[in-house]
């Protein structure tokens, strides 16, 4: 019988014998499985649709023509163009790859911009006198970026330029001019907000309550918990002066002015423990004042050398939630249960499977006797650490000098724990699912969920324009009427491949397409941005159900999937030499690398850091569920062959 | 005909007419008319109750016996007990006040100890002989700091205390070791959500799209615009260093590493109009991409010499609104439409009304072309800014050199606006509505809005005990079914009468108290925050419709009062000398000041500065709606004679 914690998340136990019975399945296409489990659930597609399909391969600002210009030419000039130009901005992009001289390069633009302005003539409208030569020259500086701002590396090609490019093109986030720190889009704040929903009521059901705790730190309580400050004095904001003034120099600048240097710096929250636990300390008396559960949504920061967009940047968004207790038990528990919900939270939402575990000794939070984590697989074979919960024994405790009277009246040191996720789930919900075409999103966590794009009436056809209108409003009233999130496409100036193509970019899961036509005929189509191929046309008076019960098939469609790949980048029992032939040649941008690595291990952290050296691989955790099934027990460490004391899971990671 | 955007707040035009009105009604009581309001709106108060009121003289603290300890001693003799330990804590309380040395104040310490152990043994346990004598002493100072830890200072008395005490006791907030920073306490910390997701809607509303921008910004951002620098460049946190190193002194302390030292420093954002300028820069291209409008909820930093909890702290925590238009009219109309959204958020919410207006031009915000705000009244006549929406005009757009290609071909300078609340907004709800009992909430915003108190039957009535816990449970049900805020509050370790108290000073608005006497008579009890005396005899059916009902009431008679207060305060056609002799002398701590004074008025910045050194009044804003009206027209400035060019709201401010 296994632990009620590992009830959620991932069971590796279950993962391990399907893992086995698929090495007599090798001849089996690896989606086959999931493929079928949505055909089951997914309405049937409709036959053949006489809509010709979007033009994925184009770009979205190249088909942003206006509405105007359409008139002159006809879908089939259009079109033609529209692949002149697709095949020419291919080839620049190439050329640029290949190192291409800009003066090489500026006739094959020239070309470009010309295609573009016969598709969209405003392109080319002649410039107004007035213009200066600077804003000539950054407004052509736009457009050559433009070029490529819309253009998704595979995957294949390279995986982390991949992330780059979805980040970018989806409209996320945007490196910012502060070194290592991101503005963060609003596409992408509002996945944060929905995490941020779904994770604020899990954490008020733990107990804790929402709070907020200084953004800065006398840098002396960093050096009153001995582990922690090693962990976080090294990559730290330091604050020294609170003003400044004109620069003496003359030079017209400004500087810290000398006369406001603080007499204690202070220094930006890389995490906020000695802060809580100098207030805990104020505000736990008694017995009854525990468990004290307390959790803020802040910024944090921690000074990166190397950053990558949500994964690692200098500041990020998390919550971090501390909690005090009578007995370890109780702290043990604590931190426990919160990675449960995590876990949870993580398949539930975003549809991540994650494995849950313990980190080794050396990859513990400074300052915890125990770290456990949540590790996803993201598609390249890596792992991301995406959630932690520190049992912190009574570190802090003591470091702080938090007690309390019992109820016999005797005084006691208090147990502590904490535990946060950040913005870097953004990242992990990219990697599990996005593709070559742009993001995908789970349908719970889509910022919109569906969008609907009605196909204008022609001009002088007013009935048909109001029985669009009022089809269009019943429409979008039913899917909103069922709790979906709807956002209503009507941009004139944008045509309709362009809308397709931008929205399956964003991930949304769903489309639907509403045009005169499929009005008198009372129905609608319905395009998937995953799981089902086709357009099915859907009748006009069952819109909502299809779609709730379409999207929770997309929902489930993705975390099997992601269930799969998980299951299949498990590799067991492989040899020492066998794992580092596979990982030190992995890299980041080598897309379905080899992945997870569970194997028989003595606890060692010499040889964890040889290991790291070797083969650029790190033990991830000893994962829960076989390590307390006691499956590493009468078995050799697959390193140095002495017995094992865990079963630990291997890997790259990010 | 007045404007749109005159309808929600208050109509100072209305108020006027009140105040000519209230000049021949002196007899009447202040309060009679919103008193007769709330009568007739809200049920009937029961007969006199039989249940005894709450303790309100004495402390929560004191009242936490624990449950052993109350089956030693009779009612009579615990209530004994409870007034001479309240008696011996004001004299206490008074002998501190008065300066009192340590060593003459001991002795009444240990007698006010020895009652309290008396009352509760358990507080006089003998101490276990491992504790050390360091621990005894803070122990010792602990309860020292409790005696004076739940006292409220009457208004009437200090108001500055009153607001202080109010705030830590009622345990909104606290101070931090970070100079000027606030913990927000729980408490506090539901307010300010509460205020979030309302404003968080009404932005979405608005067009909005939130987003996050970096925390740090390079200091010569601060520079591009000329104004801004002098407002901001003066009073910031400067990050100078990435990393802390050992002391090469040896002591075992950490200083910034000089070999971290940063090429150019950064600033805390005291505001992100230069971040996000700087980013709108990259955005905006075509009039398509207009208007463009952002929104963040963060924390930012001002470096404040002299600070109160959330009326002015170094590190505050607000959303800023940033928006770009194609031309003045939309960014004024977007930034006055804000405006009213804060008002009439202000108005439904927190049952704060608010005068809008414009900021005379020494009080716009550094950089901004016109100020609105919304101004309130707190209870001992001051004012209180509580949001402001800026029009930039084109100053951030040249500054950041942000244009756009309009329909016509042509470049064009984009306009601009921000506007913000913060977590000020919580000292206008304080100052607003609390008394000298503790904080009073309106429901709306209320965390909980029932409380409700179960009675426990007596130990061997198991039948009374089970009817008890169903007439609970369907009571909790129906409350929450109605969509109401609902604690139970079961502590089996405090007092009735201290769960009373406690919830009252909380500000709860409507306790519930259900005993098993009530249950029998299928009824239960309930008792308004204000509004309302007595207590009120309700039938179990009809809970949810009475105390929704009852809560709108309240909501009701909150606002009510606050507009009667602010008309009452409004002086209209005073002379200067009249403003001068009233306001030089008034003081923040002095209860019910003289309040706001509505003059004609030349615009003059150096009058303005001579009369804040005379009176210590400032412009709080010319008022929208009697200038609108043109009421300055043919009138003399008050101060100086010549002809008005506005009507002006002058008063003392927080």
């Amino acid at each position: 019988m296994l632990p009620s914690h590992a009830r959620t998340g991932l069971c590796l136990l279950t993962m391990l014998a399907s893992s086995m019975t698929r090495a007599f399945q090798r001849a089996l296409p690896r989606v086959s499985r999931s493929a079928g489990a949505l055909s089951r659930v997914l309405p049937r597609a409709a036959e053949e649709s006489s809509i010709p399909r979007c033009h994925r391969s184009s770009t979205a600002r190249l088909m942003s023509t206006t509405a105007e210009s359409r008139a002159d030419l006809s879908e089939e000039q259009k079109t033609e163009l529209e692949g002149k130009i697709k095949d020419k901005g291919d080839a620049i992009r190439r050329m640029k790859d290949e190192g291409i001289s800009k003066e090489d390069l500026a006739p094959h633009i020239t070309e470009l911009l010309d295609l573009k302005a016969q598709l969209d003539p405003s392109a080319a409208a002649p410039k107004p006198a007035k213009k200066n030569k600077q804003q000539q020259k950054s407004k052509k500086k736009q457009q050559t970026d433009d070029v490529e701002s819309d253009y998704i590396t595979p995957r294949a090609e390279n995986y982390s330029k991949w992330y780059n490019d979805i980040i970018r093109v989806c409209e996320l986030a945007e490196t910012s001019p502060v070194r290592g720190c991101m503005v963060i889009k609003p596409w992408g704040m509002s996945l944060w907000d929905q995490v941020r929903n779904d994770l604020d009521a899990r954490i008020k059901d733990h107990g804790a309550e929402n709070a907020y705790f200084p953004l800065l730190i006398p840098k002396s309580f960093l050096s009153k918990e001995a582990e922690h400050v090693d962990g976080f004095a090294k990559e730290c904001a330091v604050v020294t002066h609170h003003r400044l003034t004109a620069d003496p120099s003359g030079e017209g600048g400004l500087i810290a002015d000398p006369e406001a240097e603080l007499e204690d710096p202070l220094i930006i929250r890389p995490t906020s423990e000695t802060m809580i636990w100098n207030m805990f300390k104020k505000w736990i008396v008694s017995h009854r004042d525990l468990p004290l559960k307390m959790n803020q949504w802040a910024n944090v920061m921690r000074w990166e050398m190397r950053t990558r967009p949500f994964l690692r940047t200098s500041e990020f968004l998390w919550q971090e939630g501390h909690t005090a207790h009578a007995t370890a038990e109780g702290a043990i528990k604590d931190s426990k249960d919160m990675l449960d919900q995590y876990a949870d939270m993580c398949e539930k939402l975003l549809a991540i499977p994650v494995v849950k575990g313990a980190k080794s000794p050396s990859e513990r939070f400074a300052g915890a006797e125990e770290t456990y984590t949540i590790e996803a697989l993201m598609q390249n074979g890596w792992a991301l650490q995406s959630g932690t919960s520190h049992f912190l024994g009574q570190s802090f405790g003591k470091a702080f000098d938090v007690t309390f009277q019992d109820s016999d009246g005797s005084q006691q040191m208090v147990w502590g724990t904490s535990w946060g996720v950040s913005t870097r789930l953004l990242g992990a919900l990219i990697m599990t699912h996005s593709d070559d075409a742009g993001l995908v999103l789970p349908p719970r966590v889509a910022p919109v969920q569906v969008v609907v794009v009605p196909i204008p009436a022609k001009k002088n056809d007013e009935e048909g324009k109001a029985e669009l209108e009022n089809a269009l409003d019943k429409l979008v009233a039913d899917l909103k009427g069922s709790g979906l999130k709807v956002k209503v496409d009507d941009r004139d100036y944008v045509r309709n491949g362009a809308k397709y193509f931008e929205w399956e970019r964003k991930g949304v899961p769903l489309r639907v397409e509403l045009g005169p036509r499929d009005v008198k005929g009372g129905v609608c189509v319905f395009k998937y941005r995953v799981g089902s191929e086709g357009k099915e046309t859907i009748s006009l008076d069952e819109v909502a159900a299809k779609a709730t019960a379409g999207l929770d098939s997309v929902q489930e469609f993705l975390l099997d999937s992601a269930k799969e790949r998980l299951a299949g980048n498990l590799n067991l029992m492989a040899t020492y030499d066998e794992m580092k032939d596979a990982l030190e040649k992995d890299e980041a941008s080598e897309y379905d690398g080899p992945g997870l690595y569970l194997v028989p291990w003595k606890c060692d952290a010499a040889n964890e850091e040889k290991i790291k050296d070797e083969c650029k691989a790190t033990i991830r955790c000893y994962p829960t569920d076989v390590n307390e099934a006691g499956m590493h027990e009468g078995k050799k460490c697959f390193y140095s062959g002495e017995d094992a004391t865990h079963m630990a899971l291997f890997g790259r990671a990010f």
